[in-house]
Formats: C-alpha cells, structure tokens, sequence
C-alpha cells in the first residue's frame, strides 16, 4: 500500500514564477521577473531603529504568543488610517492581520469554499493567487480584462454559468500582470452583479497605494453597504514583503470564521513583525514614505517605457497608471517560450504570460515584466537584449 | 440568496484555550491554562543582540522576499543539528522551514488529505492540532492513552475501523495534555503498524527538549527507514514562540507537495525571523541554553507536583518527565465544568480537559495544568486555592 498526497495537491505544480525566480538567484541575469520593491525603496534605518525600540523596552511582549486576531495596536493603527486614507471599514468590519497578503486568499478560500467550488477571477491574474484557490480544490473561472479592467458582459456570463460559484477575485488596481485598473463604473457594476448573486468579492489590493499616475479609483470595499466585500491589503509593497505583514477587512458575518482559519494556519503572524510595523506608524510619516517611492517607481515605470518605444517598438503594452508590472505582447511571429529561454541564455529573465493564465498550456503571446526591481542601468540593458534577441525571428 | 461560509467551517468554534486565554488575560488571574515559555526563560538580550547585528549588517536580505522552503542556511543548522542531538533526518529528507509548529499539521493535513478522510490520534491531544485537522473536514479517531503512551491495541483496533485514514498523528514526548512519553518499544509498534497499514506517522515534538527528568527516548523519524514520517519540530519553547519559527522533516516522495502548501499558505516564513534563528545558532551555545531552560522547569515542575501532593491530595496524575503539562484528574464528585467556573472566580485559570476530548461534549473529569508560565509564588498560591474551591464539593 502506497502514501500518496491528496487529490486537490496532486497535480499542483510549484509556481512558474518562483521557479524563475529560483533559476535567475544568478546575479548576472538581469531580472525583470520579480516583484519585489527596488531596493533603494526599503526604509532599512527605519526598521532598524524600531526594532532595536522593541526590543530594548518590551522584549517579552515581542517574544511571547499573541491572539490570533492580531497585535491590538496594529489593528487599530490600520483601522484608522485606512479609513482616513481609502475610507475602507465600518463598524460591521473586523480587521485581521495576516502573515502576507497571500494568506487572506487561502484563509478567504478555506472558509468559503468546498473542492468542487468555482472562483472566479480575472484571465490573467496573479499566479499566487490562482495556486492558493486551487489547492483547495476550487475550479477557477477566468473573465477577460479591457484596459479599465474586467470585461462585465464576460463577468455576467461567467456568474450565469457558474452556479457553484463562491466568490469574485479581483485585483482592481494596476493589476498583476494585466497592469490595468477596474474603473468606478465597473466596480458599481461588479459589486451589483455580486449581490444580486449572493457571491463575494475578494479584492486584492497589493498596489492600491503605489499610483504613480491619474487619479484615485474608490475601492470596492468602500462601496460595500452589504457585508460582502473581504479588503486584502498589504504592507509588503510599502514596507518589506520579507517582514510578511498584511491585513484583511473582513465583514462581520464572516470575521469569527476568519479568525478561526488564521488560528489552524498558524495560530498568529510573528507578533515583533507586527510591532515593528506598528511603531514605524507612530514614528514616521508613512505618507510620505509612500510619496517618496512613487517617485522611485514613477521614474522606473517611464524609464522601461520609453526603452520599450525607442528598443522594441513591437512589443505592445498598455502603460500602466501604478504597480509593479508591465503585460507586453510580442508580436504574432514570436513563440512567448521560446522567447523567454533565448533571453535567459542572454542573461535576461521576465516571466512567460501563460503563468497568469487558468489552462497554462494555452497559447499565449503576452511576457510579464517587473520595473521596481532592476537598476536604471539595467532597465536600459535589459531591453536592448530583448530588442536583439527579437530580431532573431 | 445568502453568502455563508463552507460546510467545513460551519461547526468551527473557536479554541477553547484561547478563549480562556483571552478572558484570564486580567493580570490578576494566575494562569495555569497557557502554554508560554517562562519569562525567564527568553533569551532576550541575545534576541535583540542578533537582530541588531542582521539589520545593521544585511538589511535587504532580511526585508525581501525569501524561497518557501525556508532559508537556506537556517535549514543547513537545522539538519545538523538535529542530526547530531536527535539522529533525525537522511540524505532523503527535506528541512522545511515554517511559521510555528501549527503550520506543519495544517499544510500536512491539506497535501495528504482529502474532506472526509480520517486522522488517527491520541485522545486526549492538543486542541489547536485537532481544530487544524477538523478545518481541513477531516474525521478524527481517538485512541486512548496509557502511562507510557498511545494504547497499541487501540492503535490496532482503530486502523482496522478506519480504512480511510491517512495519517497517524502522535506527540510522543510530554504528550500535551496527557504528559506521558510514549516508549520506545510502543515507538516501534506503531511504526510496524503504519508502515503495514500504508499510513503515514506526523510526529509533533515541540516538546521534546524539555526533559527534565530520565532518559531520551529515540524519536520515531530516527527509525524512518521507510519515508514515512513527517517530523514537526520548533523554536517556540527553547527560543520564543511569538517570532513563530518551526521546521518540519518530510521524506523525499512528499517534499515537493509540502513546499507548494506552504508557498499557497504565505509563501514564506519571515526572513528577519529566520535569520534571528540561525544568527543565535551561531553566536550563541543553543545546547546549553536548553540545559539552562530545563533547570527553570525543573524546579517548576517539582514545586506544581509536590503542592498539589500536599494541598489537593484527591487530585490524581501521572508526573510527566519534562514538557509544560500536567493531566490532573478530579474526584468523582467534582463537576469539572462547574470546578473550572469556580476557579476562574477565585482568579485562577486552568483549561477544562473537555477541550481536548474529539467529542468534546463526553464527560471528562481532568484539567491541563501549566507550569511553565506562573510564577513560582503563584504556583503555590494558586494551589491553594485549588483546595479551598475543591472543599467545596
């Protein structure tokens, strides 16, 4: 008698991206397949002074358990300053601190949802996303982007026939990799469609803070009269993904269930993560850290432009208001894979568009490319190796 | 059309333990009903030596993204080091690196199991595995504890009734909340049984250096010669629990699926929280500081044992041999619920056995007591008022 693992994890594979990320650990390989922030956007002195604070003062409280709920002052630092920066959350909302934004997708799915459960989302989204859905189990149900977001005729007829759906999974803001954000009109028509159908609506929000163009959509959560929108919001972008901090807006129908899902996940995030995030809000500014690296990824993010215009004028895209990432299509001459490895043999690395994509084996034209994480230098370098290795088709 | 949460975690509550936890958080509760390291027992200064040193150093590298399976040389100083204290761990195994010990059973549960498969397990054990277990919509069946551990007969007769199990799941050493040590001939046994019945043994020894009294009894992975053990292992009770840094030990054929669940539950555990780990690993002699930790609970243990001997001679138990519990049983005419409320009035915190029972509305006569966690004039002054509130049955 053979141990074999699960069902739902038998046919996982690890993600693409990960293992992209693994192969280009190289230093030589210019990397526009990541997305962490630029280096330079880390607030390291910040941290450094915060931490040393903690852990001189009040050692034992950063060292023993915490409530699964989360650090108490974080949670009301987040209340407030969410509501006075997004106005997101009412009195019928709970916010949760998790160990990354990642996990309030799994926690979302592990309390809302059976194996055999639909979810739908936006074709492409976010590979980490799509993983954590179908480890549980879930099918997912992919709706089409336009440049101001998911299609909603495509939305509607995705609800129509899925009626095993749970919930809607959007990233609205410069969203990954699309690059695009969801505008008002289509929020207000999402969150109908979701009420009218008793679904609800997961919205990723990573990037949400990180605009470097345009004005400010309203998000959906703040359209939320009903208790059906779960708010993921992220500190890894702002702050340090390495810190693994994030938040979740749950309504209060489904906060005690929340909780106890974070509870079996890990009983509670690292509680000195939570208060060194917690006392970087009390001694600085982080609005103005905020303004400070936008100006970092607005340059970046006109610097790869303008190299992809001036280097590779087929390669289409369309130019992203915020975020991390750039979705460009090669032109109809070009196999996507083969491109990639030819420009990883050339010591460029970027992420192949059918990682995003729920039949992964679908043909698909398009590359996802990361700006905050490459040196200027290298933005310009790496684009020129990706014009060259263009013209070999 | 309502949005409600799935059948999974529809009978989900939440733990016990915590809810008590949460209400005696009143510091005038003397709390027998934690589980927290002793105050004295956290290396803080060495903490916030190492920390100091990794955000002056290398602060980047603590702050961005790190691989799912953990840092690489944290998981190198775990392998040796398990290596040579414990005998744990082939060329066939994998480190893993996780956010607590709880995470372990949970991503085990979710790559091995499927809803409605059963885990086989002592009763009584610690509820916040159980709960893990349940949320994944496992069945549990109990198998009673002896003296020396998990009943073989019982074990026996339970796999026979369960052709749907997939795992056996044991703390062998200071079982929480039993306290008792399974032997090494009963280790033997079970191993035989699971390998004979195509099961797999998740062996959770958080507890493991804490011995305070007889001998090491060989973990059940060090007899792994088939790949069938999946050993959980943690910082929380020799370092700190709240930075929330545990490993697991998985043979080669289910290395690949634990790496996927843990990258679909938070990706990776916190860098500045691993590199805190290895950094103390290697500026400090982690070897004697448990020999240190040990005397405090030592002490402890006797002083909880020998003042129950003398003022609540009607409270039975068997004196565990190191861990943080004692199983204590009440006298036949004590209503434990009733006991329990009663203590909680007279400001002392125990958890009510109920808590780790599989069925936990089934008569139970026993308390978890911690010792660990009070001070030594509370562990005699709680004590006493143990007695006076029994005087009153």
């Amino acid at each position: 008698m053979g141990i074999s693992v699960s069902e739902k994890f038998a046919n996982m594979k690890p993600s693409a991206t990960r293992e992209i990320l693994k192969a280009t650990s190289d230093p030589s390989v210019i990397a526009f397949a990541g997305g962490s922030p630029a280096v330079d956007a880390f607030p390291c002195e910040e941290v450094k002074r915060v931490s040393a604070e903690i852990l001189e003062e009040n050692p034992v409280s950063a060292l023993v358990y915490g409530v699964s709920e989360g650090y108490e002052p974080l949670r009301q630092t987040v209340r407030e300053w969410l509501k006075k920066r997004n106005d997101i959350g009412t009195d019928d909302d709970t916010i949760i601190i998790t160990a990354g934004g990642t996990q309030v997708m799994d926690i979302t799915t592990r309390i809302m949802t059976n194996p055999g459960d639909t979810i739908i989302c936006e074709e492409p989204s976010f590979i980490g996303s799509l993983n954590a859905f179908r480890s549980h189990g879930c099918k997912l149900k992919g709706v089409p982007i336009d440049s101001d977001g998911m299609n909603i005729e495509a939305l509607e007829k995705a609800i129509k026939e899925c009626p095993d759906a749970k919930f809607i999974y959007t990233i609205p803001n410069f969203q990954n990799p699309g690059g695009t954000t969801l505008s008002l009109e289509k929020r207000k028509a999402m969150y109908r469609l979701a009420k009218e159908n008793g679904l609800l609506i997961l919205e990723d929000d990573p990037y949400g803070n990180l605009r470097v163009d345009g004005e400010d959509v309203p998000s959906i959560k703040s359209l939320d009269t009903d208790g059906i929108v779960i708010y993921a919001g992220s500190f890894s972008k702002i702050l340090a993904p390495g810190i693994r901090v994030a938040y979740a807006v749950v309504p209060k129908a489904f906060a005690q269930a929340f909780v106890i899902g974070k509870q079996v996940s890990d009983v509670h995030t690292g509680v000195l993560n939570q208060m060194i995030v917690e006392r970087w809000f009390e001694e600085y500014d982080v609005d103005a850290h905020i303004e400070d690296i936008k100006k970092i990824y607005r340059k970046k993010l006109n610097l790869m432009c303008d190299c992809l215009d001036k280097y590779c004028p087929k390669i289409e895209y369309v130019r992203p208001q915020g975020g991390l990432f750039l979705w460009a299509k090669l032109p109809d001459n070009v196999d996507m894979l083969d491109y990639c490895k030819r420009l990883v043999e050339n010591k460029v690395a970027v992420v192949p568009g059918t990682a995003f994509m729920i039949d992964d084996e679908a043909p698909c034209h398009y590359i996802r490319m990361n700006f905050s994480t490459p040196s200027d230098e290298n933005i310009v370098k790496g684009i020129e190796i990706m014009a060259q290795v263009l013209k070999e088709y």
